[in-house]
């Protein structure tokens, strides 16, 4: 397909696609004049990749070139996921994290197999040390049933992953539902929190509407 | 105690604990002279609530005091903690998402006893959305682990709150822990995921480290 037919199959500015081009984001099309190219389904398919690393992923142009060039490369797929996940996390100095918070999360993940710099260890350890400092502290399982529930996202997250055809859409999936998935899980986390709370404190039925006055 | 201990005890400057005195966030102490007042253990714990709110809640002197409010009622513990939860939970209008997704939201959450405004629900449909007008779908059940692991969670949420004593305190985990669990459970869940795509997609070992030239 010409530009302008990309443009309209990908429902992305002219001027948008010429700016990936350059940067470069999006391969060339094939040369079919000298002012003309060809662009075929993996340029639709990589401009989904890119859109969703900017729109969802909130990558700057930089980054997402380095997640779109592991996706590129044939490292094996858990390197290119690692890169495509670490473009989407917070990048935590392991150096502003005690270690005391950082041994207890390892001891949570016993038996994972998780690098020493990976960002969702630095993560969980800084918000471990924040909950203490505001004294709170965990209450028998707590910790632990939330490390039970994070192995049965991932195990959800990698399959939902694996159903996706190329190593380009699965790396879109990785970085779409990566974040995405963070806002579902939050989003049915509070909607679960108000039933069982529901359940455990029953709220009188003349409660739930505004008290009237007689 | 006198407010230079109060200060002290909590941590919190004496010009600040005297703006939450005037807002009021905070109520007074027993009037000891013209000039001084005594102040116990439950303003100690109230300032705690208060930290709770502004600092991790991020909320404003306003909402804050709508929780404080809700916690100093006495209407059942259910209804503070709805106020509490809604409070650090991101407003959206309902009528700016589809009845389809909310519709799929509702048929996920089957049996759970959430009302029709719930921000939970209404975050969960709005991601819902955007996954799939980025061309995501969910492949098989993604969607219904992901609720089986909110409900997990949302059971040891509770089971933390109802550890603490009062319902000021109770308030206290409703508030930090609905903030810091989100950000706990996207940490543990990138480990997760690091772990589960290294068992399915085992990296050589030579690649875990940069290459070298011979």
């Amino acid at each position: 397909m010409r530009m302008a037919e990309l443009s309209k199959a990908s429902g992305i500015p002219v001027a948008t696609i010429k700016l990936y081009l350059r940067e470069p984001l999006l391969p060339p099309g094939e040369r079919t004049g000298p002012n003309q190219s060809r662009y075929g389904e993996e340029h639709l398919r990589r401009l989904r990749l890119i859109r969703g690393l900017l729109e969802v992923g909130g990558l700057s142009v930089a980054t997402a070139r380095d997640v779109i060039d592991a996706v590129d490369s044939d490292l094996p797929l858990a390197h290119s996921f690692g890169v495509a996940q670490r473009a989407v996390s917070a990048n935590i100095d392991p150096g502003d994290i005690g270690l005391e918070a950082l041994a207890r999360i390892d001891r949570l993940m016993e038996g994972w197999q998780v690098s020493g710099d990976s960002p969702g260890r630095l993560a969980a350890a800084r918000v471990l040390e924040t909950f203490e400092s505001l004294g709170q502290r965990d209450e028998g399982s707590w910790l632990s049933r939330y490390a039970a529930a994070a192995l049965l996202v991932a195990e959800a997250d990698l399959d939902q992953v694996q159903a996706r055809g190329s190593r380009e859409a699965m790396a879109e999936t990785v970085v779409i539902g990566t974040v995405l998935g963070d806002a579902l899980l939050s989003g049915l986390r509070r909607a679960a929190q108000e039933h069982v709370s529901r359940l455990r404190h029953p709220v009188p039925s003349e409660l739930d509407r505004p008290p009237t006055r007689e």
